[in-house]
């Protein structure tokens, strides 16, 4: 199957310019799984809370969500992106699966990052794992962590632990290390990893952030599989089996999983 | 306080002949901490059990632990090698603190790798966190873990929560990866660490190993203080406040330990 990453340059509130700034590349993406940024088509670094408050959605049922499905449908993908999702009175970074039946499933991301800790809740969901399909209906098990989640490597951990093929991690990156570290969240693991990340500038009013690109797919075996530019949109493609993340065993002694020991693990 | 690894060249069973090899070495690292490589004076790819069992010392008492000692109180340093331990019937893939007082701890490996699990018993002790001196009396927490160790992320994570400033790591790696996770393993636990690896080619007369080198001393902030080359021997030396393991706030909102969530990992 092919697995797609788009990079990306949102404006900061432009919801609707930003979706149909990514829409070609969408489009045109050819793949079974087509991974987008952290927050796409909403911008990252919000002013205040009422400025998330105004560009967060209901999940399904917002114009985000709406165009993800029409993608989905058109193209017969699935997609996983990231929005700011309203709940009631809660908002939450969120990730969402997409494909042609419309709207599967939401990840709200546990591990909230710097200013994002003032506007949202973290995530009381946990790290979940879907079965999906490609375009040629041949199941995998697709994880999805948020950002920021990566630092902790109990995310992609949990994912894998729970059968994830294949970590799918919507981003906006700012924090240098990231793109050194999936190599070896993968490895670990024994999982693809799919970072879709954006590039540009944003200031809150105060202060500065600069995303630091660099979006990249990873495979079990520590392989950087495609790697988009620091600077400027993109869209990176990398043929995968699945099927490689399922065998565990390393060598005729050793296995990833049954080679834990949790009862001399600090939990 | 300055942390020094010592990358080794031993020959398989010369137990003596290596430890004269790198007394040089040791006694000129001029360091607070030296760490030197897994089963660095008996060697790593044993023929048989046998002669894994021959080469076994009892700690402390064995001939090995006795020129650490020795080192110790010559140097002032507090020093952290691998060894094969006998203990009973049983042997263990450990690794030994001696300083001037003498042999301080052992931590027997958790995670053998390839043949090593033909002729030891994987430790049960767990991973724990001494309490140590540099050569000025300032006490520092000092985790051990071996080799393969690094692989699953809980190793390091273990010996950071249990309150390690440093990680000394004895190794005689020879998969690829472990010399770029370091950083990533010494950044996601905010400690530093202390990878002493081994060189060269050992043959248990039915297979060949090459061991990968690049001995290296990591930063909380992911950086790479010293690296020794992927051939032959070398002391690498780098100077470390161990106070900087203690801050575990990334920024104003986040912080490396209070932000996990282990209600919400896989265990």
């Amino acid at each position: 199957m092919t697995v797609a990453c788009v990079q990306t340059s949102p404006t900061l509130g432009a919801v609707d310019a930003n979706l149909d700034a990514v829409e070609t590349a969408v489009l045109g993406a050819d793949a079974d799984l087509i991974v987008l940024p952290e927050l796409f088509a909403s911008g990252y670094f919000f002013e205040s809370t009422e400025q998330a408050a105004a560009l967060a959605e209901e999940v399904p049922g917002g114009p985000t969500v709406a165009r993800l499905e029409a993608w989905a449908a058109a193209t017969g993908a699935t997609i996983v992106a990231g929005l700011p999702e309203r709940d009631g009175d809660a908002l939450y970074n969120s990730a969402v699966i997409a494909n042609s039946n419309g709207w599967v499933g939401t990840y709200r991301k546990t591990h909230l990052y710097y200013e994002e800790t003032l506007h949202f809740r973290p995530g009381e969901g946990g790290f979940r794992v879907w079965t999906v399909t490609d375009r040629n209906r041949r199941s995998y098990r697709l994880g999805v962590m948020v950002c920021f989640d990566w630092f902790f490597p109990e995310s992609a951990r949990t994912l894998a632990l729970g059968g994830a093929d294949v970590i799918a991690h919507p981003s906006n990156l700012v924090l240098p290390h990231c793109p050194a570290a999936m190599p070896i969240r993968a490895l670990e693991n024994g999982v693809f990893t799919a970072t879709a990340n954006r590039v540009g500038t944003e200031t809150n009013g105060r202060e500065s952030l600069t995303f630091v690109g660099q979006s990249r797919i990873c495979s079990p075996r520590a392989e950087v599989l495609a790697t988009a530019p620091v600077e400027g949109e993109a869209v990176i493609r990398a043929e995968i089996d699945p099927c490689e993340a399922r065998t565990t065993a390393l060598n005729p002694y050793n296995d990833r999983v049954t080679d834990r020991r949790p009862d001399l693990y600090h939990r």
